[in-house]
């Protein structure tokens, strides 16, 4: 067996691989001064994403563990031969942390005070009007998965009333489109955590976020495709809505002349909600384990559709 | 009934109170130009914190509805007429409210994304492996009182390991010296939220704080004078612990020149901890509930000790 390793991993977490990995023989992307795609193409086990072009291309390769929950890049492959899987569930607490991190920063005013604090600038008593209460929100969560029922368990100790939208999960309460807007209407938070497809780009459009209450926030750790980035600057500069928290954007890096960066009560958490100190390591473990039932043929976890 | 208000309200607040007060005199200490003692030394009922020196000066006074939890200045009064309520409760939600969001930024980064977006710096995964999740943190909180409960309820929904140090409640883990010092060198994260007294002053001192893990971080929510503020600077300018959250410092406004406003990992939320936008009105409608009682002899809600 030939292990093509794609993602990038320091000394110690390819110290930690080789050591559980048995016989098999690991080629590391990172090591290649030249021609990556040639050392893939002998390969049969790639851990980590690469182009889709190298799937469909490769007449090795057997499986591929993606280093993401996302696999939209892989959709509706010609190369029906190759078994894909991705690390479903593997963000879900570290994502649904700093989703309820900037929720609570734009309420408590804790982004307003990282500011003050380089400013050396006591303003106290005077923000106190300002400030919100998480407690006994109404909270729309669109999309039924991991990060929205960790999500869930989260909110609901501040007392928060929590329900979902989600097209095809009868543990949602939301399916329609018309009750999808009704929702959004009503929610005092709104977050967004779906998987990309056609039907989820751009399904925050500006005629729902029209619909926000005045004093609403709105949420995004699913994919940045899914909110018109246009509509949501004007929103937010025309204080229209209270605020946004956005751990992804159409495009990352967000360009230095996109309007987000000028935005008020923004938070912009660049693409961190999944990181934490072990979170390579971690993934390292999850495509060792699926490694057992690759090697003795056995259904592997979380094979994409 | 003659009733002097010396809490600051807007016109609103003030319009709801004389709605519901009945036919008392209201003094508003705000409209009075000159000598508001001499007001005050006339009523029988005070709303508002005043000067411990009119309290004991008084003849008139009967009831004193404080505009705080805390009643400090209020302690050992030779002028024994005189009850005395406080806000007992009242600011738990918002507080812990805050506590967990500074918590939440620190471990989030979300502090220091506040400061990249001014800049329009995108660091992106780079930040990922300085992150940290609150999931399964063993929580130290100094004080079982509403605040440390309501943070129990909000911590556990994290997975959260929550103990209580208290010298005389029952229900605390840890309740002497030395048992609180083993509890600080066990702590992932440590929250202050004690009352002010002879024996709370410096209880985090150079000895306890050098007790902490490097990655600990510490919370105070409750009096300044809980800590060490000299001694937790130069712990935190030395990052020999992770991080602290300070919503209450000896001296408020802070000093411009105190090294707090210099320190790495620290979060200033200015003694906000409490606010909210109905806090105001919240505490006219919880003196006018107290003004039942009073009225009618019967015993009057959370008189202090």
């Amino acid at each position: 067996m030939k292990i093509f390793c794609a993602i990038k991993l320091n000394s110690n977490e390819k110290e930690f691989l080789l050591k559980n990995i048995g016989n098999s023989e690991v080629i590391f992307q990172d090591e290649l001064a030249i021609d990556p795609q040639k050392y893939f193409s002998n390969c049969n086990v790639c851990f980590g994403n690469i182009p889709r072009k190298w799937v469909e291309e490769s007449t090795q390769l057997n499986w591929l563990q993606l280093e993401s929950v996302g696999y939209d890049p892989y959709m509706d492959l010609t190369n029906r031969k190759v078994k894909i899987s991705n690390l479903k569930g593997f963000f879900s607490i570290p994502v649904a942390e700093s989703a309820v991190s900037g929720i609570l920063s734009l309420m408590r005013g804790m982004n307003e005070l990282a500011l003050l604090k380089v400013k050396k600038e006591w303003v106290g008593a005077a923000m106190r009007p300002s400030l919100r209460m998480l407690e006994g929100s109404n909270v729309l969560i669109l999309g039924a998965g991991a990060i929205g029922y960790q999500l869930k368990k989260l909110l609901s100790a501040f007392n928060c009333v929590v329900s979902f939208y989600a097209k095809f999960n009868t543990e949602a309460q939301y399916f329609s489109s018309e009750e999808l807007s009704k929702a959004i209407s009503e929610a005092d938070v709104i977050i967004g955590c779906l998987p990309e497809s056609l039907e989820t780009i751009h399904l925050i459009n500006e005629e729902r976020l029209s619909l926000m209450k005045p004093t609403a926030i709105v949420v995004n750790v699913g994919r940045g495709s899914l909110i018109d980035d246009a509509a949501l600057a004007q929103k937010l500069i025309d204080c229209s809505i209270a605020g946004a928290v956005l751990d992804v954007t159409p495009k990352e890096p967000l360009p230095e002349d996109h309007p987000f960066w000028n935005c008020p009560n923004t938070i912009l958490s660049q693409h961190t909600g999944g990181g934490y100190e072990e979170e390579v390591l971690d993934k390292v473990k999850v495509f060792l384990k699926n490694l057992q039932p690759y090697i003795n043929n056995e259904p592997l976890n979380n094979l994409i559709p």
